[in-house]
């Protein structure tokens, strides 16, 4: 059986990433959302274990120790991971798994795992995202310098991602149908059928 | 601007790439197919210009010392080869370009040029490759024998491919829609666009 395949969704804050992969997610199609782990206190509206596993501390650490983790990284001081739970089952009985992770994160996917898929959704322009984030007119200018500069870090990275998406304004639907098509094309890698050539000359 | 794709499709005598060929072109999409030199004598109906450049093999090995073929291999005795003028003018204008040319020149096109898409097409298993060209019942067995070994050796080449298509009994049209999906998530790959980072950041 074909096992399922991992897609790591990462983007710079402003992106809209939570937004596609809701939109996604919605499709029904065969996907599991894996949902991370952290330790930062939950913004409003948050819900343990729908838009995170909130965990203290200590608890994250002995969950590293114990090798719970399939990838974790540290944002603005703050632990985030994805439960080995959320993944392995999944890929196990053929069902794809999103993650959506920043890039640290993804580039331990990757290490682990040469099938994973990563993709990296974008605005559609350096100046586009800047106003994307000043347009919120809720944060402090000290806060929107350091995103823009982690956002820098982050594209900087792009050619280290498989695929990407650019997200024009209300382009949702059109990045979620893009990502369709990338997983489909999946299908017909040759490398997610390792043993192919032995069931070809055996049937 | 983003450059054509070079599309390799490969796949043993019998699994029906030729068919698969001409169903896409008709589509008529962002397509050229790369017209084939060759020195064997034309088959019935076959077209000088159309289904191959029919060339003679002095002509042929000039070429090659002149370095008019892109690729080149020898098949059954013959030479074949995509002649450059079939593919770098398209290619740097934005069109694909398709070629149906065998694994050792397939082997060829990757080494030149890692952003080439090798997709291998094949019958849903060698017995029932076998049993198609069987099944045309106008070869002898001696012919027959020798086609099944070279499907062998190609299809032992899986690996090196990028991407396979199963044809299944009337399945023409699902394999077009699949190259379709294949060569539509290609215009995501992070890889066609080398200069991506600098206009990012500069718009």
């Amino acid at each position: 059986m074909k096992k399922g395949t991992v897609f790591v969704l990462s983007g710079p804050a402003g992106s809209g990433k939570s937004t596609v992969r809701e939109a996604l997610m919605k499709r029904g199609l065969n996907f599991h959302y894996s949902i991370s782990d952290t330790t930062r206190k939950p913004r409003g509206g948050e819900v343990d274990g729908v838009d995170y596993g909130f965990v203290t501390r200590q608890r994250f650490e002995e969950g590293i120790a114990r090798g719970d983790y399939y990838e974790h990284a540290i944002y603005t001081g703050e632990y985030y991971g994805t439960p080995v739970s959320q993944l392995t089952p999944y890929i196990e009985s053929g069902v794809n798994v999103i993650l959506e992770i920043e890039v640290n994160g993804a580039m331990q996917v990757k290490k682990k795992d040469k099938n994973a898929v990563l993709v990296m959704l974008l605005p559609p322009s350096y100046s586009s995202l800047e106003a994307r984030l000043r347009g919120r007119g809720t944060e402090t200018e000290e806060k929107i310098l350091k995103r823009l500069q982690r956002a820098k870090e982050e594209v900087l990275l792009f050619n280290k991602y498989d695929y990407f998406l650019l997200n024009e304004d209300n382009g949702v639907d059109a990045c979620v149908r893009q990502l369709e098509i990338i997983a489909e094309a999946q299908s017909f890698r040759t490398k997610n059928y390792p043993d192919f050539t032995t069931k070809f000359f055996n049937t």
